[in-house]
């Protein structure tokens, strides 16, 4: 079958418009109008089967979360989606799993606004799927990793460790009743955008929190003070011994919440406007280090996050 | 090796900067600024290794290819290319290669004055490169594939055929004086851009000149007569019996120029506008169908080009 008749086929039909589409799948590429008064936000994230998700996972599922992924580090600037590109490497044309695939993306691109604008797929003995997704900023609006200033709040948008714990249990083949963490990730679009303004600093915990948390540091040039206390636990988590829980939440990555930090007078603000009140998991120091603590007692914990080469 | 120091490593050094850009590689995101009054232009190509270029092709050429089969997506629109991010999956991190290739990608956007903006690396058992390329158009003066019409002229910007010969030879890993072809793709920006407001349809040869032509045809709702002793055929080729040659040329692929329809009124004002006579192949007809001809006499051939599923 060729590549243009996949597309068509598979994907075009379940694509809903955007405003912003002059031309979409079917030319050498795609043409966009882009509002005046913003920045163009762009990024590629790679999903590889076996290794950011277990070789059973449901098609719909690698489909949602192809899209999330990229939707989560949109939201991490603080920027509005509005397209996708698909670049997708298959081993062979399987009917039943593309239907399922194409649902799965075009159900997650339908719950943020987003349109599959072009793609290209080809022949490949890994199932490889690349998503670039476009959006925009208001200008000089972006939240940056390199703004946190000594004396910030560092806030969480969600539990996490659930997606960690939740792979322990599908690579066994089990269910787990925190699968839909690690399956169906919600990219936190509303509040990105709500903390333009407010937030000083903000990144996706894709690699984990530590090592996510870390590029805010490096990229600020400051240190921090996590209180383990205070890291949201779903009530399953909550089951395991603390050093497994902290590992999961530290290390596990896939939690696609935000990570960002605040001023203390910004955060009184935000929670004003907003009625809705980040939860604080420690603060922004000015010793260039990622200090952990346990009601005060410093912990030393193992914190190597997800490495793409091993 | 972590994803973040891999991307620094090898790519970030060797990328030039872009006047358009404002936040490129090591945040969530890229941020450009676009200019008013233009469009923007987006497409994705992946290259696998051993399906895209043969598994010995020097790592210097793929890292070339990847980003010129991009770059000729937006040639075929009349856009001009600004960035790229690049999706890189790889068996296992070598130094040496890695060098090659990011200078190889590095050369190629250097001479289209593009800068990569952004990326992500993984590890994968199949060698990966998916490319996005973005560019923008005058607004509205975006060449598509629909807009043909009946008594355009075809032409096509430079010799075909000359990648597919070249490829015999490569998978015998035998040298060929027409290698570069098939290595080193030459994207026709500038052509492409001149185009703008004297084209009516454009798309690059990529899969075929005759599959490709088809494209434009069946968005156009016309047909069309190519009159093969017409066809741009190199020195090296011109040693081959005619069917082979209209073998490479018609079905071969990889050639990258661009075939354009051009009422005869605009091609008369393109060349004298531009001083440059593009090499007229062909007429577009009313009569759905490709016909072709040679010296007057009608040419049945196979003219099944390349396929992405087989």
């Amino acid at each position: 079958m060729a590549e243009f008749s996949l597309i068509q086929r598979y994907f075009q039909s379940k694509t809903l418009p955007h405003g912003s589409t002059h031309l979409g799948i079917g030319d050498d590429c795609a043409i966009s109008h882009i509002p005046t008064g913003v920045q163009l936000v762009s990024c590629v994230d790679t999903l590889i089967a076996g290794r950011h998700f277990p070789l059973h996972t449901s098609a719909h599922a690698i489909g949602w979360k192809s899209v999330a992924v990229n939707l989560s580090d949109l939201a991490a600037m603080g920027a509005t989606p509005y397209a996708i590109l698909l670049a997708l490497s298959l081993p062979h044309v399987e009917e039943e799993w593309l239907q399922a695939f194409s649902q799965g993306l075009a159900d997650c691109c339908h719950k943020y606004g987003v349109q599959l604008i072009g793609g290209d797929t080809t022949q490949s003995p890994t199932l490889t799927i690349s998503i670039t997704a476009l959006g925009w900023v208001k200008t000089g609006h972006a939240i940056c990793r390199s703004g946190a200033n000594i004396g910030d709040y560092i806030c969480v948008s969600g539990t996490v460790g659930d997606a960690s714990l939740a792979l322990i249990s599908a690579l066994k083949q089990e269910s787990s009743p925190v699968q839909t963490a690690l399956d169906y990730p919600q990219p936190q679009l509303q509040l990105g955008q709500q903390l333009q303004g407010y937030a000083s600093a903000m990144i996706d915990i894709s690699d984990g929190l530590a090592q996510d948390l870390g590029h805010i540091l490096q990229a600020s040039q400051v240190g921090a003070v996590l209180t383990l206390e205070t890291l949201p636990t779903s009530e399953t988590l909550k089951h395991y011994p603390l050093t497994e829980q902290w590992h999961h939440q530290l290390t596990g990555g896939d939690d696609y919440q935000l990570c960002f930090c605040i001023s203390p007078k910004n955060y009184q603000q935000f929670c004003k406007t907003y009625q809705y009140t980040p939860c604080i998991i420690g603060q922004i120091t000015s010793s260039p280090e990622l200090i952990l603590t346990y009601h005060g007692q410093r912990q030393h914990l193992n914190l190597k996050g997800y490495q793409h080469f091993e």
